[in-house]
């Protein structure tokens, strides 16, 4: 059969995968699928370019599937390159298949987890960034977009940052089926109207009939020669393309097909082609990758893990700000490592992000105010063997909460910085002011929660978060604090320091409550009463130990925290006692008010979280303790 | 002198006042005031139609400064239009004013804050929709934006639902001064480009020179006169115009002039005009409107509260999901109140908003897949005397955190409705199942967390969300439950139930694994353990007196939460336990591990959160203080 059959056929056998895993599933959405049947099938036979038998080979195209529900379309591509049997895919759905629902990276050929729509371009421009400019890889990009997601302002970073970038080696394919989950798009088939929009946002832009696959050849052709700006291919397609029962037919999303084998009949049956796909070229160069053993990167500069870094020490007694310190120690990690990259939302200069942007240009990545783009362009460079260590105020993270959310399904290793916490930024009010940044990040699978009180430890704990696995969170204040620390003291992640001596009460803060509470116990031991103070300096996981045995010998507990009561330092005190066993009265200070602008002084005191609330509470501990 | 003179010389006003006012505050963003002040000139002298004195007026104009630092300059205006003093100017940014760093409507004249990026167009888009689709009221709503703010996804939401919505009483005024906080934006003074943009997204774009009054005028009146579509005033500025030393200058983001009488002089020392600000024509019709005492409303339809819903009902024993129990009260509730809309992320049969949407068409906004213009449309209808109640599946919500959290600080009423919570969901696997949300939404200031676990109780707890200040969520689940509490049984925030009696250990649950606690319960009453279980369906405020007595009379407690172990329910006990003096030993249940796909009690299971995994942990806790 000529090269144009065999490709329809190719389309065919994917959409009847598709149903079958599907329907072996119990659920999936396969007609979702079948409209991106022929994209794909024109797709494997000759343009992607993936050495299955090495999945971190980086000269690999990648593949993501930003539609993600689209996944059953995903695994039958898998099964049609030979990488999977038959048994596999219809194991789809099942408790312990990697074929989970949405893609994972469970699986080695998916490099990001999907499922939340429009995350799926912005990690594939920070895919093809990361080959172009960091790898000098000739990878492709292929990324399968829905045009229902088209409505997330996400896939609208994407689109500005990819062209911005020139992207020539990113091709979206946009799956203009219509139909959403509900009813029609916003937009339906006006696929001139995306393309007019793709344009005006720098992208060259190719409208194609997505089930004729002469004309997608020629639009993958003409994408593969196009040069200095991404492209994306619109094609009209039709949902549940091939099967009357369900094609262009509203409330067929998101189940299997209820006549299966009719289907099937219709599609020509169950088919067994096997498409030879094509391998990139070798990469020049050798160097060991961090990202899989035994394979190659390009990148000559770009060191293994390993060298200490030089980091910045200061003197005790200074005051210094720990985003400075965050700052120095990353610019010092970037001289001892080549595999760190820096990334901020345009706060460079507030983050101090700046410091490390100037040593190192070329591993420093401006993305402008889009904190999506930020998470999305770091998962992108973590997947691809590099160290991406993301920098914003704490309060713009919340603006990513849900691609941290799926970075952790992606099971990626990341680095983020979240600056200006708390009332204590002082007169720029509480829209600057991060205040459920502790609480956001302990709730992500295998995170690590990290809240520096000085200098010498933030830069420290900045050299540790380089090899720490998951999702990394480091906390950083605006305002300057006094270094407490030796310069070449060690901490550890899971520890804390017990930073003053006292058996009558503990109390326990983190970054500038630490100090208040150092101030605290000060007044404290004027009437007599002294306080062990503890710095909670690794929030998750934390030092159940040193709690637990300051709770059964001081009886009583204080902390603060510069953030909302909820699910912060506070409650991780509360849960490692639980978790220990041991308990004693706590009292938990944090924001009960909404603050508004001020000195940090004035707001650390309104808020009920400075030395004097900190002092009157354990007041009230130790003598309700003698009353009792 | 003639009216191109005076708005030049209001102009100058402008620019002095806010640099007047960010010397006295010792901080804030006059250059970034300085770039739009001939825009607000113009834009006060004729244009704004705006009852200082009735801000609660619904017929009046709203201005929206989606470039929130710009605070400088909205004050100045205030204070040009007569309704503050000079004195009160010049408390900018001082503990107690309400002239805070970045805008928020503790002033009565703010509709919402702002101060994150790229939130005030979308809010500007909802409150053009409110007033032209729910109110039929006349009011434009002009929005000044920033163009560093384009970055923003979001941003272009705004421009996709606002044409959509075709809104031709939404003005949008860009500042182009091509200078961010660090440096240039992506696209400098490349006004045509963004033009470009905004007319491929269906607006219509007019290009001006922003220090021209007269061409800005013409610009104003053009948008005035369009109709079918909105408009956006791309304006050319120089950021910190009139003063040589700071114009167009890098280096001069954010912080106050240095040589401040200098400048004064330069921009021809201070003036004290007062502009005349049009009062919009009153409306037709007049019922109470829910938004300010004494003001009118024109919806004729649009009820005050105080019926009481005929809520649907369901028998014990019954399983029913408490997303179709949201839905169906949320029509019975819409029945009863003309006040109500909802709003949905093109979800809407997943979170069966659509139950509601068939009943009340006219009371639905569809959002499609922009989840932060859903928050930011329930923040503009709660603002314009509506409310709304938002839903989409939990997961998702993370996508507008930032939204959320900018919510509370604008003191905003919102009811959100998060389903497909928890592993139980099954198949579709970890991108879809809201594991995070009850941390995430503790940690909001003034929230309100409910969680219930059946069908009846969900109805009850959506009637009481609605006249409950704050942001009030709401968590439901895919999975059928059964129905334990009879039709009629009154519920309250804060309070929780004991749906089992017991005095060896309590096990205490919510929504799904409310159920499994029951399960644990019997399992253990077959080993003589007799169980409390608690049915935590206010998660917060959370009902510490039941808690504390539970903790005092079993002397045990096991808490078991589908969501991740930190910040939520199990959190929630520890806190409310510590914050009453009580304790006793406490094990906390959560999910563990990321999982994958499986069915809802493979799942469960799996996760360490069903009845098997509660009922050890209760045998282990009894055990252990018998051997004590």
């Amino acid at each position: 059969m000529d090269r144009n059959d065999f490709r329809r056929q190719l389309g065919q056998q994917l959409r009847v995968d598709s149903i079958r895993c599907s329907d072996a599933g119990g659920s999936g959405h396969p007609t979702s699928s079948m409209s991106a049947a022929d994209l794909m099938a024109v797709l494997l036979d000759g343009h992607l370019k993936l050495d299955f038998d090495q999945p971190d080979n980086p000269a690999n195209d990648h593949l993501v599937f930003s539609k993600g529900h689209a996944s059953p379309l995903l695994y039958s591509c898998f099964k049609a390159a030979g990488a999977i049997t038959d048994e596999e895919l219809l194991s789809f759905r099942k408790l312990g298949s990697r074929f989970e629902g949405h893609p994972t990276p469970v699986i080695p050929w998916v490099d990001v987890a999907t499922g939340s729509l429009g995350q799926g371009l912005p990690v594939a421009a920070g895919l093809a960034l990361a080959a172009k400019r960091l790898d000098g890889a000739p990878s492709r990009v292929w990324c399968l977009c829905g045009d229902s997601e088209l409505a997330e302002g996400s896939m609208w970073e994407a689109f500005d940052h990819a062209s911005f970038w020139e992207l020539d080696n990113l091709i979206a394919i946009v799956d203009v089926n219509r139909l959403g989950q509900t009813g029609e798009t916003m937009h339906g088939w006006d696929v001139s109207l995306y393309a007019d929009r793709a344009r005006s946002f720098g992208w060259h832009a190719i409208e194609v009939d997505g089930h004729d696959v002469a004309a997608v050849e020629d639009a993958y052709a003409e994408a593969e020669r196009t040069t200095g700006r991404p492209t994306v291919v619109l094609a009209k397609t039709k949902k549940g393309a091939g099967v009357k029962a369900v094609e262009d037919q509203p409330g067929k999303h998101g189940k299997p097909l209820e006549d299966v084998a009719e289907a099937i009949e219709e599609l020509g049956g169950e088919r067994d082609l096997t498409v030879e796909i094509s391998k990139p070229a070798p990469l020049k160069g050798s160097d060991p990758s961090p990202r899989g053993e035994g394979q190659t990167l390009p990148l000559g500069g770009r060191a293994a893990s390993g060298a200490r870094a030089a980091l910045p020490t200061w003197e005790l007694g200074e005051e210094v700000a720990t985003r400075k310190a965050y700052g120095e120690a990353l610019k010092a990690l970037g001289d001892a490592r080549g595999d760190v990259v820096a990334l901020d939302g345009e706060v460079s200069n507030s983050t101090y992000s700046e410091i490390f942007r100037d040593a190192h240009p070329d591993r420093y990545v401006e993305l402008y105010i889009a904190e999506q783009q930020l998470i999305a362009t770091a998962v992108a460079l973590q997947r691809r063997g590099w160290k991406p260590f993301g920098s914003t105020f704490a309060a713009f993270l919340t603006r990513a909460y849900d691609f941290v959310r799926m970075a952790a399904v992606s099971r990626a290793d990341l680095k983020l910085c979240g600056s200006h916490a708390g009332v204590s930024i002082g007169e720029d009010g509480p829209s600057q002011m991060g205040l459920e940044d502790l609480a956001a990040f302990r709730a992500v699978h295998s995170s690590t929660v990290l809240y520096p009180s000085d200098a010498n430890q933030a830069a420290r704990l900045v050299e540790l978060m380089a090899d720490r696995d998951g999702i990394v969170y480091l906390r950083t204040h605006r305002g300057g604090l006094p270094v407490i620390y030796g310069a070449g003291e060690e901490f550890r992640i899971g520890g804390s320091r017990v930073v003053r001596e006292g058996d009558d009460v503990t109390l326990v803060g983190g970054g500038v409550t630490l100090h208040e509470a150092l101030r605290a116990a000060e007044e404290l031991a004027g009437d007599g009463i002294e306080a062990r103070v503890i710095d909670l300096y690794s929030v998750k996981p934390v030092d159940t130990e040193t709690l637990a045995r300051a709770s059964a010998e001081t009886g009583a507990i204080v902390t603060a925290e510069d953030h909302w009561p909820e699910g912060g330092l506070g409650e991780a005190v509360l849960s490692a006692l639980a978790e220990a066993g041991e308990s004693c009265p706590v009292r938990k200070l944090g924001v009960e008010i909404m603050p508004g602008s001020g000195t940090p002084d004035e707001l650390l005191r309104e808020a009920g979280i400075d030395a004097g609330a900190i002092a009157a509470a354990a007041r009230e501990l130790v003598s309700a303790r003698a009353t009792a």
